[in-house]
């Protein structure tokens, strides 16, 4: 007889699409009965067609096989399919959404190395860019081609160090085509990467918001089980004053604010240890206690940084200033009790 | 008698709104009528209630009779109001549409700016601020309060050198306000900025759209008669990706590109005449040659323009930049006969 743990270890090695993403991983495999020297195996059925299925089964059928002595040749099991939605499966801990109000802040940039920061430490990442029409995170990890589907479920894709991630870039034939969609669209497209897409065991699934408090944000804010929103700014007043709308929008709609982070609060002269404040002087220091929230960090406009966006690379990115904002993105957490 | 020029000359000084909102700047005398001794003042009536008609008699006859001579105390003239909406009497020449795709790239900015170099060149221009939740408009020219109503039509708000502006934030008590509305309610703010405004008669109409290719972008380019369409972006590659998507964008809708702006292409580190091109080395000429439309200019990161925008003095910004892109955008429409 195979242990239930055996047939776990065994669909470990079942991938549905990509390097990794596995039948255990994705959390499909629902039950694993041993009863009366037969093993039931209860796979969820996101919408499979019945040629999937026999497909399926067959992968499964050898795969157990592939990896059972001869004297188990003789286990009987049973693969039995149940209709379930993505959603009901994924078992995500943080919902951590990065806002801001006004566009070309670095929200994605933020999201990005947010991520990288928490998958460094070992979490189980992904991020949902929810920038339907302007979506940045794809290039930025070097990810492209089509997402795959499970039945109806999408997969994400996985970047260099297992951060999973589902953007319509990657429903895109090509990355330039726009998406020419009026709000509701925009609204259903994120419930569904939120509802259909397979996540699987999430520490943290960080969700880029694009600018403004329009349609994307409020689906965000009402529909998925926020953990805490992360404010990005940069040090000018007109940006400012629109970062505050953003903040004024959260707290209307009583989510907690994890804390706030300034973005290009100056730049590193290449070559030198020189910082210029071009922007002016930060104020985010004021900014934070006057919203009430801690400041996580503030980023520099770093050459580096656009480097490794442009070319993809954003996971090589290293520096004081992430492991920094690591920390402090790490206590606020568990200060708030967010943890 | 009075002759139709004395009339209109006198109306010209029944200010509806602000310093400059005559009955005659924003095209509300739609009719001065000489007859049989007497006169016929056709007034156009945006929604006035009775109260604001008798008001607005009175003041009129007070115009007339504190600029007439005794010799003309004995004319006879009648006040009609006809009802008429803003749109049919605002005559605008040129829409001028200023788009990115992407966030943070300075549109805003260009869409001052070219504002501020066509009003030098002796044009009437107004600015329509179509980011409705994200509006940057009003603080870049030092515009606050509330905007004045004619019955339901919108009196825009005149700058210090006579730009007329509408945007959503001369609406709200605070600037800070957040407006949380989906995409229908954008886009309905939008269409009444266009049609229920008293633009009056303008040269250049400059639209200011937000980040994105989703409802205030489509609501601009479907229900406003667009001359063309400048692009903004930045050196970013990622940028790029992006702003491809909002050219594809007006290309599958039919409407004309006027030409293409690089903003941040390099820093002017401030106090010496260095460049430098923080964010990688421009690729702006391949780009518009690719897309097939003019290069319109480069402009720096300038902390000195950063602080104008703050400090809402954006009036005063004057450089040899800014020049040069005055020049080429006058001839970018000559050359494409916008004008």
């Amino acid at each position: 007889m195979l242990s239930k743990e055996e047939v776990l270890r065994i669909l470990e090695s079942v991938i549905i699409a990509g390097d990794q993403a596995s039948l255990v991983s994705k959390n499909l495999v629902k039950e694993v009965l041993p009863k009366d020297g037969a093993v039931n195996i209860v796979i969820a059925d996101t919408g499979l067609t019945a040629d999937d299925k026999e497909s399926l089964k067959g992968t499964i059928r050898d795969a157990i096989n592939n990896n059972t002595g001869f004297e188990k040749l003789d286990i009987i099991f049973d693969i039995i399919f149940e209709e379930t939605r993505a959603a009901d499966i994924n078992r995500v801990k943080n919902v951590i959404t990065v806002m801001s109000g006004k566009g070309g802040v670095g929200k994605s940039l933020v999201s990005g190395l947010l991520a990288v920061a928490l998958r460094r430490k070992g979490h189980e990442v992904g991020i949902l860019d929810a920038d339907i029409v302007g979506p940045s995170i794809p290039r930025m990890f070097g990810l492209s081609g089509q997402l795959r589907g499970f039945g109806k479920a999408i997969v994400p894709l996985e970047s260099k160090i297992g951060i999973e991630v589902v953007s319509m870039n990657l429903l895109l034939e090509n990355e330039c085509d726009p998406v020419i969609w009026r709000g509701p669209i925009i609204s259903g497209a994120i419930k569904q990467f939120w509802e259909d897409a397979l996540w699987g065991s999430l520490d943290d699934l960080i969700v880029d918001l694009p600018p403004g408090t329009t349609d994307a944000s409020l689906t965000v804010m009402q529909s998925l089980p926020i953990t805490g929103v992360i404010i990005v700014t940069t040090p000018q007043d007109l940006v400012e004053m629109i970062v505050k709308k953003a903040v004024n929008m959260v707290k209307e709609m009583n989510k907690p604010i994890i804390g706030i982070i300034e973005n290009m609060s100056y730049l590193l002269l290449p070559g030198t240890d020189e910082k210029v404040e071009i922007f002016g002087r930060s104020r985010v220091e004021e900014v934070a206690r006057e919203i009430g929230v801690p400041l996580l960090g503030r980023l520099p406009i770093d050459p580096e940084i656009a480097r490794h966006c442009d070319k993809g690379t954003i996971e090589l990115y290293n520096s004081e200033i992430l492991q920094a904002l690591e920390e402090s993105l790490i206590q606020a957490m568990a200060t708030n009790k967010f943890e």
